[in-house]
């Protein structure tokens, strides 16, 4: 017989240039290392510059996070026309920043596939022109949109979608009472969360939402506790472009 | 017993304004009626001007087109570490028009997952816009390009994404040389083929390309004999936008 043995499976193909602080290891075995939000950052601008425009990333991130809630509510046998009568509800709550219009995105792909969906949008006086943008699409769905946290819902809610931190005022939005108030009501609803984006502190260091999922975009932080099970969502970076902020990537996706 | 009867399903939750000379079922009984060419387009214009930019729409396509390649391609397993010694082979034959760019992105986000992705794009002096954004993101991945068609591979291909045809010229184009050798090749190579955003005539009528599967965006043209197997893809057009162009909607996606 004449079999050509495969080569031996490599599971480290994803090298960064700083020795990382934690590290992941996917269902197939092969290691992510964390990356430090500040080359994550860079990661981002050098995606910008070579094309991958913040308006492509955040249509990329709206549909792997929705698809990822789909799966997480029990995926179309939610959603079969049999079934309308008791329609899958989740909130999608969101801070005024990028994370947040992240958060927006989803919830519109939510809404187009019949979820019943509801935005929270704190409360402020100028949307940054990110979120003025998800805010317009959103429009067009039947996704309703709340700013007043004391109006949540008091009913049974399937999913949180938590896009409430940012990776800068984490910290100081934390000691907001309206900030306060929305972790108390999701505390309070019993709902699982998944945490779209978290900061390198993780979603549930103090004052935070504990997650029992979390979606890292590109490559993950080193998420500390609360952070849940780790996904990890394909931005669609090239290969090219991790080189050029010094990582040697291979896709770990399958 | 008090057992609530659940309404009764409804499964023509999508109407037309003119009679439509095709309906199409879901795997789950929806009705999904066929739209005009006409109509189609003026959906696309209705959602550009509501916000949903030929850039998201761009990204949209190639991350879903992207992803039932992968399903067909036999999904996470082929790309498991322990078998990157026979990565999946695909050949993307674009065109030179908003249906090519859809199958660079396409090809842009196989390669991202590790496919070996070769692009045929047919050789003009002048590439569109939406052509050279595409390309300039692909030339950041490992896939490789091609303009002549005598260089298309000799050896196996597991599959072949037909992104030759727009609705416009189709009938034109294919009666020209480098189009006529290019579908004579992949009928020589016996690969299956998945055709994204085929035309109303359909992809196989005369000099066309037989398709085993057919991807469909947003709503159906009524395709002709050689489509195959029809799927829709969800562009994230939301519900008000379909009402703009007299479009009664509803998500049959589940």
């Amino acid at each position: 017989e004449n079999i050509l043995e495969p080569q031996p499976a490599v599971f480290r193909q994803i090298s960064v240039p700083e020795q990382s602080k934690m590290e992941y290891c996917t269902d197939t075995g092969l290691v992510v290392p964390a990356v430090t939000p500040e080359l994550h950052q860079q990661l981002l601008a050098a995606a910008e510059r070579g094309g991958l425009t913040l308006e492509r990333r955040m249509e990329v991130v709206g549909i792997c996070a929705s698809q990822m809630a789909l799966m997480l509510l029990g995926g179309s046998s939610r959603l079969d026309p049999k079934n309308s009568h008791q329609r899958p509800s989740v909130v999608v709550l969101c801070g005024v920043h990028e994370q947040g219009a992240q958060g927006i995105a989803c919830a519109r792909h939510l809404a187009n596939h019949g979820v019943s969906v509801l935005v929270y949008l704190h409360n402020c006086t100028k949307s940054p022109p990110v979120i003025a943008a998800e805010l317009r699409l959103l429009q067009g769905t039947t996704a309703t949109c709340m700013s007043q946290h004391a109006g949540l819902p008091t009913g049974p809610v399937d999913l949180l979608v938590n896009c409430l931190d940012c990776t800068k005022t984490c910290t100081a939005q934390r000691e907001q009472p309206w900030y306060r108030s929305v972790v108390a009501w999701a505390g309070g609803s019993r709902a699982p969360v998944l945490t779209i984006d978290p900061p390198a502190s993780g979603p549930a260091t103090p004052g935070g939402l504990q997650s029992k999922w979390s979606l890292a975009l590109g490559l993950p932080l080193a998420l500390g506790e609360g952070a849940g099970r780790v996904y990890l969502c394909d931005l669609g970076i090239p290969e090219s472009i991790f080189q050029e902020v010094g990582i040697l990537y291979h896709p770990p996706f399958g």
